[in-house]
């Protein structure tokens, strides 16, 4: 299977060359993001691609000086919503019926109960739940990218408040959640590339109940 | 690319046959759910394979009679860690040094590093990022299920900790993160598959600050 082989060959490259990742590769792995299943399929969350020097370095300085921030070619920032709210979720289910010609008295039912499970949580609460979608895609785009033959190095180890004030995430009400530097690695120079891939004995990891 | 063809094909899956799906099927995407990338590598989840006709008829009655869990001749569960504790992450150190050949010496300032974070963070907020991993894994099943052309549900509407309850799954600090049900759609009685998949418009997914 392509996708085995793929996840074998990837590993959070630590040393990316500068080499740029073609727009075509690019726009692949946000189709496959774009494609990633979610609660109801909510997407409660958008994809900042950053390919601006300036900026990706100010973006560097707020997440440990990692140099695959600045020595990537696209850097994607995936940015869950702050807050499940009645407007949101009701634009989601009016597109979603549109494209399909559904009527909306069809899913108002189900529409209802979200809005109504949603508000009684707190605003960290939904967006946590948000975050968690985000993760789904992000697993995507990792995915695809190593399809594509692409390395992508998957971070968390950031200053979330810091980046959502650079890019004024708050005003589209949205939080950052992880990033995904896109580029190659420079296997001279990555101490990573070197190592063994690493992962827990299957025997911790699986338990079959039949 | 492979990978965008099976995430078109998948849907989230609302009847299913109850036709088996193959050994090495399952084990593949197992596969790939544990080579699914996580933070320093902790893998800080498990997944539980349930066959026994039996015990899909008492979760799926803790999940809200979804007829999937059933109809599926596999369900995968995702379980979290409740807790990163001193002792989870030293064990998983121990095993990727010695893996690599690596003296405990050289990752010591870095696992150090990591005991203290989470020590410092709730158990909450420790179990949030756990069952975060989990979703890239979760992701990467899904897209693993699509592109072998099985279907797969996902699926977070059941009652976790009746759930837990029931699989003892706190004997062995865990918590019940995500169900994923294996199998084949129906599609005469599906009414979802004769749906069209439908996504955001990209231009509300994506934002390119170049």
């Amino acid at each position: 299977m392509e996708l085995l082989n793929a996840l074998e060959w990837r590993y959070a490259t630590k040393k990316m060359n500068g080499n740029r990742v073609p727009d075509e590769s690019v726009t692949n792995i946000l189709k496959a993001a774009h494609l990633a299943p979610t609660s109801s399929g909510l997407q409660p969350f958008e994809i900042i691609v950053v390919t601006n020097p300036e900026l990706k370095e100010k973006i560097r300085q707020v997440a440990n000086g990692q140099s695959q921030i600045t020595d990537s070619s696209h850097l994607l920032i995936f940015a869950a919503w702050d807050q499940y709210t009645e407007e949101r979720i009701n634009k989601t289910f009016q597109h979603m019926n549109t494209e399909r010609g559904v009527p909306d008295s069809q899913t108002d039912a189900y529409r209802l109960s979200l809005i109504n499970m949603f508000t009684k949580q707190t605003a960290e609460e939904n967006f946590n739940h948000a975050a968690k979608q985000a993760y789904i895609a992000f697993g995507t785009a990792i995915a695809a990218a190593a399809a594509l033959k692409v390395d992508a190095t998957p971070m968390e180890g950031f200053d979330n408040k810091a980046l959502d004030e650079l890019l004024n995430l708050q005003e589209k009400g949205l939080k950052s959640v992880t990033l995904l530097p896109l580029g190659y690695r420079d296997e001279e120079n990555d101490w990573l590339f070197k190592l063994k891939k690493v992962r827990k004995p299957k025997e911790e990891f699986i338990t079959e109940l039949a």
